[in-house]
């Protein structure tokens, strides 16, 4: 980690919220890509283990379902921020230029997702395995609609 | 943003607690790697911008000093299962042998981080500037003791 502070680095208020402009967050684009693609890595290995369970691969495990939707809900609101304008050069990525073209639609998709995946956090702590199925689910299709519609294969 | 689900990670137990074999959590060896490089990816762009603000760089924002606390103390959690032997390689990276040459002490440096961060978002969370200049100094020390036991130039 890096512990010396870019000078540079100019501050925006409401650094994590999706409907605040991110600009200037991030020191540089490639900054900005590295950490959308990191907070959705994370998130992904995690959801991938909840997805184990609520798909029957693995015994459901109550706790294990628990924490790892409270990462999934925690991560699922920080990488919307770092796609700000000006990122979509700077590094390989997979984002589509639809992502900047419309970011009302993208807010939205994003939006969805923070919505469902505080559901599932929610829908885990009941120790429910069915309520987990179907929230894991719903927040499943959220992914895939949005990779759909914003990301290359 | 809502801080809840963070605050609830901040508690996250067992599964991803250091003192839970990770066998096995990652299907590969470089999901681990891009897992840790990922997390502490994001820890360190949270840290920086906390850093601007107990370093003077930018102006005090205490919400915005919580908010980014709170994610440095949830990430600070997730990346040392993904230290499990065997992630030695896989992919490039800059751990050291002696992350897995003596993982107890390595242990120590992670523990130590956690319950820092934690003591960072409590800090924080006071509003008080000279709290969280103090508890971010501490946490930096332990950042830096450990990337120059364990990480490559």
């Amino acid at each position: 980690m890096k512990l010396r502070v870019l000078a540079a680095l100019a501050w925006v208020p409401a650094a994590l919220s999706l409907s605040t402009p991110a600009a200037a967050q991030f020191a540089k684009p490639e900054d900005a890509i590295q950490y959308r693609q990191s907070a959705l890595f994370v998130l992904g290995q995690h959801f991938t283990r909840l997805g184990a369970m609520a798909n029957g691969r693995v015994p459901f495990d109550a706790k294990l379902a628990q924490e790892n939707a409270d990462v999934v809900a925690a991560m699922a609101r920080l990488p919307w921020a770092a796609f700000e304008p000006g990122t979509d050069k700077g590094a390989p990525h997979k984002a589509r230029p639809a992502v900047w073209a419309e970011p009302a639609k993208f807010k939205e998709h994003a939006d969805k997702l923070v919505a469902q995946s505080t559901q599932l956090a929610a829908a885990a702590r009941t120790g429910s395995l069915d309520a987990v199925k179907t929230s894991f689910s719903a927040t499943a299709a959220s992914c895939k609609a949005c990779h759909d519609a914003y990301r290359d294969r």
